[in-house]
């Protein structure tokens, strides 16, 4: 394992190409209205959820059929200028940013469910649908799409990324839940990927290649997903915790028991506090486990049971029930905001968030190590994370004008990250690597796949204008 | 959809390569007794269960590390030579043939467990252990290895061709199941791919890349699967129907309501006759179900109980039961022997088993048709399918000396998978492509995504020493 330097972990390169004024007219010419060089779109399409500040794009694409996709990228193809697809903006790591400028192409008004197959369990939509979007619309199915990463992303945003977040430990992530795309390459051709059958072993796995290449071998334009039936019963519960341990190891034991639970969520002290002060939700302000059991009547019975029973054992008590969906959302409110609660607590912060995933078995030993350094450290920070899955968040709070508050919180990451490397986990398990991560991915896998990822991307992108400068230097 | 000429699905095109005799001595001198040219050895490493004839590889290398596979690669590499990998010799669709001559590169003996991970649900194994002998060494971890493609395969062919069979349907496929890689390149370095986290956004996903490549993408050396605990409780039955559509049906109703089924299997009648003759099992011979459920005692009573109300709609009455150990395996004797108690009903023959997977609603369209054109025909046949998964297969016994059988059968399977590609299936559900599908792979994907297929290949195998001939023409 190279260790890296500081530096690899912080602020990105940016280098941006100049836009030839020659493109911008001819997308005007193709695009008129769908195509804006405003400052405010460029400044809106110019950031994401990061903590990182970079030039906004040249351009504006908003595009609204797969042949505008295709005749962006031919155009762009032709000038050598490259192209960033836009979602729901939602991205940690820097995804969308112009670090080597370009074109952002706003997929966004492609937002429609073009097919439902209830029969099947599937849907076929367009990449700018939200996961809620596509909830709202299935809901007459009787089936819904159980991928929550928290927030609204775009089904394409999640793909590009391979989401997952609660909901994953039972239903698992974009990796297991895509099964076709429709993708434009950097030519301009479209392709399709997989088909509607749940299983194949026709040929490479592109579906899976394209899930979570973040926008770099191709701009995916329609995306087949699996759906479930919407459980007989669903059962929820909040139980707090003398600490965090005791929280994690109720997690792990639940998870090497075998309990197909739903959803097991921790939420630390710091962050019950913060919710408290945000949404008036009056919990206990210790360490919490939120969790959700889907299944027959009886099997969610069993599931809460035996948790019950592992929770008591590690002095988790306090357990307060919902059934109805009223009373769940309550709840879930908690978790859902805990990322802005966060935020407001610390006026004008930034949060710059870690995304470690390690196996079950060294969930306690990552975190709570991590907890110890990061008290230590006085930035504050909130801590969720999907336990069950083995991946949590520490968000670092920082003042954004102030650069040792971001080395330290920076610094805090890279013990993190190391630790979860040596725990054999993993340095993001769904925010993708983006402009933040790259150094990390190479201590991950090591320089010979990363050189393996960086030829597949030569050879589909030979003029490197997908998404350039994200995941690897290039 | 380009329709492919009926030759683009017959026999393979074979083209060997010279081998150089200075290769043969290299690898002689590096290797002693593990480097073999005995005629026997060639020959037996230059079959598998396809009905094809092609000549065998100049030499066949007997592995015993990754070193050694490194090694054969880099001299394979500087003498420009295919390198074929051979675990159990149990592909159906040509994998191991050298139809562009080279050497078999056999990992038979890489058949250790490196290492057990039970409190993660882990194993790391190398690529030559079979899957009876991977569960043959967990068992005292009361974990299993869920997939069973009926043949006691090797781990690491099982991950070259992306292998399912029974079980799939509840626990998924290769590609859900494996998480971790490591695997010798073209050039002969070492790389790995994925850890032992559950999920992961780490970049490209090599893992599903390499999983289906069927030997033309790398050589794997190490593969880290997913483990289940022993179900608390397991039910067995066995139903028979009046129909294959009662049968079919039955599926359907069962998998659309959500039951988590462990294991549905389907076998005609006609193949429960051939069972029967082989193994003298006294099914009642008409169209079967073979069930099998997992989870908790009241769980397991509870689908058996939904199973059996859809049954009996559709006429399916007579269910055996098998709780035992004993007793289950007697009714999967039925499953297992299919194959080869199909084969010997007719002596001399060569089985050609087709392999196509559709969206579980298309089930009946697809199968019910090809069975009634498959009587027409007046060929003989064994069907069985994992049915619960859309998956089924046709086996088409014909007598290999008399060609207009063979284009008999190639034409049923070329209806078939027509069929299935206008219902939205794939050509192959879990054989992989190898010689015999690449007509079909351009029919279900189209020209585009072949394409990109091939790029990634000519990126990654530039000499095309890996496994040349398979998948697509190159």
């Amino acid at each position: 394992m190279n260790a890296p330097t500081a530096t690899q972990h912080l602020l990105p390169e940016i280098n941006q190409r100049e836009v030839p004024a020659a493109l911008i007219e001819a997308l005007k010419a193709r695009f008129g209205e769908q195509c804006s060089t405003a400052q405010a779109v460029r400044e809106q399409h110019g950031r994401d959820e990061s903590s990182f500040e970079v030039p906004p794009p040249a351009a504006v694409v908003f595009a609204e059929t797969t042949a505008d996709v295709a005749d962006v990228l031919r155009l762009a193809s032709q000038y050598e200028t490259p192209v960033i697809p836009f979602g729901a903006g939602s991205s940690l790591e820097g995804h969308l940013l112009a670090v080597q400028g370009g074109i952002s192409l706003d997929v966004s008004r492609m937002n429609q469910v073009l097919s439902i197959n209830a029969e099947d369990l599937t849907v076929t939509v367009q990449p700018g649908i939200t996961r809620k979007q596509l909830n709202e619309e299935i809901k007459s199915t009787g089936l819904f799409f159980p991928i929550d990463p928290g927030a609204d992303a775009s089904i394409g945003g999640m793909t590009a990324t391979r989401a997952s977040g609660t909901n994953a430990v039972r239903y698992g992530t974009m990796r297991e839940n895509v099964l076709a795309l429709e993708v434009v390459t950097a030519s301009g051709d479209v392709i399709r990927t997989g088909t509607r059958a749940k299983k194949s072993s026709a040929g490479y796995d592109l579906t899976r290649l394209m899930v979570g290449s973040e926008g770099t071998l191709g701009v995916i334009t329609e995306i087949t997903v699996r759906l479930y039936p919407l459980p007989e019963a669903v059962s929820a519960a909040i139980c707090s915790f003398p600490s965090i341990e005791a929280a994690v190891r109720t997690t792990i034991q639940t998870i090497q028991l075998g309990v197909p639970i739903a959803r097991v969520e921790l939420i630390d002290h710091n962050t019950v506090r913060m919710v408290n002060a945000y949404a008036k939700l009056g919990l206990r302000e210790e360490p919490l486990l939120l969790m959700e059991f889907h299944g027959s009547p009886t099997s969610v019975k069993e599931q809460a049971e035996t948790v019950q029973e592992i929770a008591s054992e590690f002095g988790g008590n306090a357990f307060e029930w919902a059934s109805t969906p009223e009373e769940r959302t309550r709840l879930w409110t908690a978790r859902h905001n805990a990322y802005f609660a966060a935020v407001q607590s610390r006026p004008g912060c930034k949060a710059i968030s870690t995304d470690t995933c390690v196996p079950i078995s060294r969930l306690a030993d990552c975190l709570l190590d991590s907890v110890a350094e990061t008290d230590a450290s006085g930035i504050p920070y909130f801590l969720v994370g999907h336990v069950g899955d083995g991946n949590f968040h520490f968000g670092y709070l920082i003042n954004p004008e102030d650069p040792k508050e971001r080395e330290t919180a920076e610094a805090l990451n890279h013990k993190l990250v190391t630790r979860a490397l040596e725990l054999e986990g993993t340095c993001t398990g769904e925010h993708g690597v983006g402009l933040h991560k790259m150094g990390f991915l190479v201590d991950e896998t090591g320089a010979g796949a990363v050189d393996m990822m960086r030829t597949i991307k030569r050879a589909l992108d030979p003029k490197n204008i997908l998404n350039p400068g994200k995941i690897f230097a290039l």
